[in-house]
């Protein structure tokens, strides 16, 4: 990642949204320019889906109107992220080449009529998408208005993994780079397994429908392919663009929602120049502020701890839930404040203005259908005041004691069929200790198992079920200086192969924890277990033999009655714990807080239950964010000078119902923000 | 429509059933006319499916089989309604052209082996069918036996959007001829989105299995154009066959489901000569009678007024759902007298004689497997039997004070993907209000919106979201007139292309109602909303601001505390009111009686809770239809000659449980039934 | 089925496990050797997944790693059932044949990728089979190692029903042979029923995906079919293999479940030398230990009384459930010992050595992950040891008083779409019936309605749907010779071509029972029925007409209200009873107890509830199998030798909770088990 500035030209946290002229009249876009300038907007993300609008027919561009909308965003002193209008190809290239369509598991064609309907890896798509972004990056890349690049859109939303013949011949040639011979790719596949043993590489197909469950390593290792395959296209693209564009960031809006497992996003990190994402809280999610706190994380986890950009998020109610709940003014207050507390530099709605026909019709916007007379409208102009007084919160940086490992590849492992218990869901786990240290307003960075994990005085492992043997020793070595490490059940069992490593679970793990197990023991949906100290646990319990290390929990009913529930082992001046159950989710809080105390670590700014506090600090202040998320006015033990109203706290400060403050004071010395690297670099 | 009389040849209230004698041997014949002779059958629908009888291999035919038939019916004074035997093609059809075989959205081939297994537009199966019908015509079209002519069966059933090339094909053609030029579909359809922008009708498909959510206008279109195609079949059908058989009435049997959006039946009211329906109940639900009356005032409706025939009902139970429950006698007597009583001229069961084979032989018929020594029989017979009695109500007509439109494109529009709720089902409300009126014997008449609404006192608009301007102009005539018009959450919203009318909701009958809406605010499943008459709201609310209305309720919970929940604008001698939340039940009947109250409306005929009563009218005298669904006999406050028994009643009349009445009484002055008309004839 | 003693040259009962060793490094053979030694292992299952690791190139051969294991195994003294190693293509054949590739009933082809994907019938799949088959056969089929053929392997486990078009041209053939006229077929069919009369067989095709439900006589033969066309493939098999290896038995591993209908298991008796069968048990069924005895009874009944071969069951845990739960000490015990009790002689795991690789590297194996320190290796070991006690067991047969029918086509027949209720299910009565009889200990034998029946005093038949004529007779038969039989609900409905036997309903019983059925009436899910002696009834109850039988209880509520429920028709010496519902589980057992005492019927031996008797008796001795699935000792009366423990116990025993007894005592004279025979022969 470049440490450039972006987006070139702002100054301060930036502030603006997608805009789409494309579906608006001239006179629209005057009007925008100057109502974009009331509400206080930076920079818009342009011409993403302009396709079909700028290339009506192969080889025929309609220019025009898009050199008009960059000249009147110039003039009105709007900063332009330009889009490569790559993401969803026009009707005219599907229908001559209809063998772009990507094809689904089930083999099923994704025909044309919503978005993103091409195979990435199909020879036609890559040339007619690569020619447009050469066009569009020679016309504009050197443009006065262009803040960014933003690539493409969302990359592999929808089509997160194609099973066309495309992807068949673009998996093949993976594999080969992977494994050079097939006889590798047999001996890391187990082939020997139901006679899949192939004799050549042009034999491997994409794990399509089968008559029954299909090869676990080949499913990861598509899971792979997918992955990268994106991530390639995006390097294309990036490389294509910055030929005609040079110094202007590129980056392209990721989507890390703990819903989706289709990227593997940490490999991005030297993709982009900065890190983008878009974000969408779930209506139905009565933890959504926290689930939110969790993907800011790790956005700025993504980006090794420099600022990030929230690239969309949405004004109020979005259009594709079951029931679009509108967001209350709170939600949406303290949902912009959230992202800015936790590192992001720029905040970014989709969209400008609501559309009035297509897909999302009824997705909120900046400039809802009922025009400016709105609550809506309103909104979006106080919130562009707010931000506006954030300016030299820019640059500064969260620091945390605390980290999460996250690691798709372990994802994948981890929810790959015919494992012990498919209740066992990856994300579940990693959000359940999350949400405890959040609740605790105990900051934690995301980070991924090849990180540097050194400075970090607490280390929470959830359900690693796939793991390199270098992890151990990072982990061994954190301990060993110091760290608290927490490893939860179905951890460290298979290998990079997806292989079991045999002699006792957690093979990869074992000698780190100090402890051998011979067979798990899952529980039945519904089926608790307890410890006899009162904690109760779900889906997961194991016949622990205790080799090298203390019992300090055992389980006192369920299938292993008597057995180890939770372990820990002395390593340097650290400790390795190992927890064999899903606690029950207030003695999972209560475990992590002991865990936290015996290393030391506390909240950043203690506040009442329902308050969340981050600090951003830089080199001379600190900036603490004061969330409240509570129905009554709070009260939290900081002052300082709130940059949201100007007004000054002293040694404690009253935040509103649904409110924030955020609190400038000088930087304390204690709280030197250590410098993170990755583990390799 | 024709004013023909139907079917040719019958008095009185047409008794029979759907007849398949190519099920059975020449024996069984002669005893089936003797049979319907018994249970004063007066007309059969015959040769619906008998294609593979009729022409068993291309070209050649074998109709002395139905010849015989034919004139046994005859000779036994038995009406035929003819099929045209297209109801499903052939093995050998499909043998000979695969292509014929209809693609679901998915993909997937629909194969043989039921029925239906074709796409309409295919030029293979229009040239085979309506040679078939043709053949058919011109053998007996002018047979005295003939009644009537049955085109096909239950069309769009089951393959109600095809989505196959030949569909596509016709799609294309369709689409010129709706929007003339490429750029006026786009502009309809707002393709700038997501670069869906078309340079040809060529490159338009079906709304075939996308990677996402497929445009909503394109979505629209293709159910106008399945339903419009359907319709052109049958009116290219029913060409066919009046070419050979002048004089002879003209329908097929429509499936007006409370569950089907398949086809807008609305527009088929001048390609038959008279409307028939099927209709089943479903034995899961406990309204299943208020159900049958909805979907027979609908059948009024399609027939603006006129008598209609019930095509099919069940004699018992069906065969094809999870549960087939039999028809108690209590169901079966006065579910056939609803449909009369709400103005079917006959009632014709499906079928005969129960099948021994296929998959409908589980389904009840007028002859059992059990043979005449049944329950099953003697009901047949005894029905039989009752409808001699019944005469002279044929020709009789409802009328109503109140109208509830039905529109299926508003369904559709309702019900698209990416609406603000997909909790909001279209008929859900329809079926809400309709009840609560049911359940106070107010007699409603189903309109369409562009039917004329002059003469009614109450008007009822649910979830009517896509809407046409001139429907607001329509409902402001009518309420400028005296009428109470009333407009629930989720309506006029969206133009007839689908693209939302800007400015602030309600938008097509903002004006109407003197309200607009900023945002909404639909409810998570389960969460409930008070009011502050202590009502109580489910899967709706918004933000409301008056402009032009007075405020009747408000909010006391939910996202939109204080607001709006239920308003009246005065509009000249009547009123327009909005509803904002889909009441529960009982607060739902009680709106609606106080504003039928305001109206003057009220039941024709009162009756206790549980006992059913409609009126038939004719120039001189009134048939009261009492039909007590209770299970203790129930008295009415009206008397008359009751039909059935020739008992003569005073002021007032006791109804046996689970049992009926039709009372005949001298016409009164004050009801004299007004002349329907749609909006534009 | 031959009387060849299985597998040649061991002794007693055996033990051993599927055997995978290309999975593994030479140096780990000979360690698995050793281990199978300290087991007491005596017989493997080998190759049957080797196909591409024995053939890993079209027509090249590896066959040196396994003349090493054979020879290895053989010198080890471990006998061999060698598999065919057909169980699943290599990758290069449907690379060279993707026609191969089996379609399900959407078109979707099943791809490469998991196992057995292929058409069984695709000409190109048997010749590289049968290649195969014969290569092993010719070069294995006297090596004095092999004990017994394992054909191919469970089979139509995944792929029960292709729908491909190679299945259509085999299901054409077939046809022809069933029906020589293509008028016979639409006669059975019922073709004239929807327009579905073929004029050819060449125009019948798969009932693939349709519109709507397809023909219930075309489903049905097309069961019959794929059942059959898996038969005739192991027969095929069987003959290959049998040319070049004279004298061995063969077998395949049939899998039994009480969820699958694949195969009509009871014709494939003629075709093996011996019954082998798979049994995996639910985790999330509490009773999953009776259902494992009525899947042993079952297998025992395919052996018509013969010993039978356990070839696969867990260790412990399984890889395919949602949860995978390991066995207790005690499920895995009592689950081995209940199998030999109903007459396996011999019992092997899936299998020897967990894979570390692959589908299945998280399913339970002899030899766990964790090695031999572990409670899966100590517990295979003694469970080894304890198998080796029961030598004198081998041979000696199980005898039953009560006979339980079941029956594939009726199954099939009971479940087809379109049918009264889709509740009844047809394993859910028989199931019930059973396990009232288990909690009991009375010994039940399964058979065929086919089956000689003339030596029970009970004969229960469950929702026996489609019933052959003679099987009226043969009821009848037994209870004029004193039998009491039993028929439930929906029984004797259809004749063998799917057809309704008219009249009244059972049509087939309908004499036989003495009453008559007009109408059916099923019950709606949750909707109880009550009856005049306090039982209660779901799912079904119908409208009876008793015509020559005593009504013994009445429906007291429900739509058949004072209908009979339960009636009694005296046949000879016997009676014929029918059950109009499915009674609640302990009303069930009350009406069974009470038929059994009639029927002079009583447990072989009694025992405290929780406690399994079973006998098996030679001609001088009996076994009494006495298995605790208790939490507390339990006390039985009866004595003899333990032959587990060589402890000796007079009149009565203690049996350890969760714990087993065989006990050994002198063959009583009153129980000579009567030799069983099929009707037919």
């Amino acid at each position: 990642m470049s440490t450039a500035s972006w987006p070139l030209g702002v100054h301060g946290i930036s502030y603006g949204a997608d805009y789409n002229p494309e579906q608006w009249t001239p006179d629209v876009w005057r009007d925008d320019v100057r109502l974009m300038r009331e509400a206080n907007v930076d920079v818009v993300a342009l011409g993403v889906f302009a396709w079909s609008s700028l290339e009506p027919r192969r080889g025929e561009y309609t220019w025009e109107w898009l050199d008009e909308v960059i000249d009147l965003l110039h003039d009105g002193g709007i900063r332009v992220a330009l889009g490569t209008a790559t993401a969803s190809p026009p009707p005219w290239l599907t229908t001559q080449h209809p063998d772009i369509l990507p094809l689904d598991r089930e083999g099923r064609t994704l025909s044309p009529g919503g978005r993103q309907a091409y195979s990435v890896t199909h020879p036609a798509w890559r040339e007619a998408a690569l020619a447009l972004a050469t066009r569009i990056a020679q016309r504009y890349g050197r443009h006065p208005a262009i803040a960014a690049w933003h690539l493409d859109n969302e990359m592999a939303a929808h089509v997160s993994r194609d099973y066309s013949d495309a992807a068949a011949a673009a998996f093949q040639v993976w594999l080969r780079e992977r494994y050079a011979t097939v006889e590798t790719l047999n001996e890391a596949w187990a082939t020997t397994f139901w006679s899949q043993r192939y004799s050549d590489f042009a034999e491997v197909l994409p794990p399509r429908l089968a008559p029954t469950v299909t090869n676990p390593t080949h499913e990861l290792d598509f899971r792979r392919f997918s992955s990268e395959t994106w991530r390639r296209w995006c390097a294309e693209l990036a490389q294509t663009v910055r030929e005609h564009s040079q110094g202007v960031p590129i980056t392209t809006n990721l989507v890390p929602m703990t819903g989706s497992d289709a990227l593997d996003l940490f490999r991005w990190r030297d993709t982009l120049d900065f890190v983008a994402i878009d974000h969408y809280t779930i209506a139905a999610d009565p933890d959504r502020h926290i689930e939110l706190a969790l993907v800011a994380d790790l956005a700025r986890g993504l980006a090794l701890g420099a600022p990030w950009m929230l690239a969309e998020h949405a004004p109020s109610a979005v259009n594709w839930q079951p029931v679009n709940v509108p967001k209350s003014a709170g939600d949406s207050l303290l949902g912009t404040l959230a992202h800015v507390a936790r590192g992001a530099d720029a905040a970014m709605f989709f969209q400008w203005r609501q559309s009035l026909g297509g897909v999302e019709r009824f997705h909120s916007a900046m400039v809802p259908h009922a025009g400016t007379n709105s609550v809506g409208w309103r909104r979006a102009r106080e919130l562009g005041g707010l931000i506006e007084t954030l300016d030299e919160v820019r640059g500064s940086r969260v620091t945390a004691r605390v980290a999460i490992l996250w690691d798709y590849e372990a994802w994948w492992a981890c929810e790959l069929p015919s494992s012990p218990s498919s209740e066992v869901r990856y994300i579940d786990h990693l959000r359940a200790l999350y949400s405890a240290l959040w609740r605790q307003n105990v900051t934690v960075d995301v980070r991924h198992p090849s990180d540097d994990l050194a400075d970090y005085a607490v280390v929470l492992v959830p359900t690693l079920t796939l793991a390199d043997p270098a992890t151990a020793a990072t982990l061994s070595a954190a301990a060993g200086a110091g760290a608290q490490i927490l490893v939860t059940y179905f951890s460290g069992i298979v290998d990079l192969d997806g292989r079991v490593v045999p002699g006792g679970y957690p093979g990869i793990f074992r000698d780190l924890l100090g402890i051998r197990v011979d067979e798990f023991a899952p529980l039945l949906a519904g089926e608790p277990v307890g410890m006899d100290d009162g904690s109760a646990g779900r889906l997961w319990s194991e016949r622990i033999e205790v080799t090298d290390a203390e019992v300090l929990r055992r389980f006192t009913s369920g299938p292993v009655l008597g057995g180890a529930a939770l372990t820990r082992r002395s390593v340097g001046r650290g400790a390795a714990w190992y927890l064999a159950t899903r606690l029950d989710d207030d003695d999972l809080e209560r475990l992590l807080l002991h865990l936290c105390s015996v290393a030391g670590v506390a909240a950043d700014q203690p506040a009442p239950s329902g308050v969340e506090t981050i600090v951003r600090r830089d080199a001379d202040a600190e900036f603490v964010f004061v969330l409240n998320h509570t129905d009554a006015p709070q009260s939290v033990e900081v002052g300082g000078t709130d940059l949201l109203t100007g007004n000054v706290h002293g040694e404690s400060s009253i935040v509103p119902a649904h409110h924030a403050l955020v609190l400038r004071r000088p930087r304390g010395r204690s709280q030197e923000p250590p410098v993170r690297r990755r583990r390799d670099g």
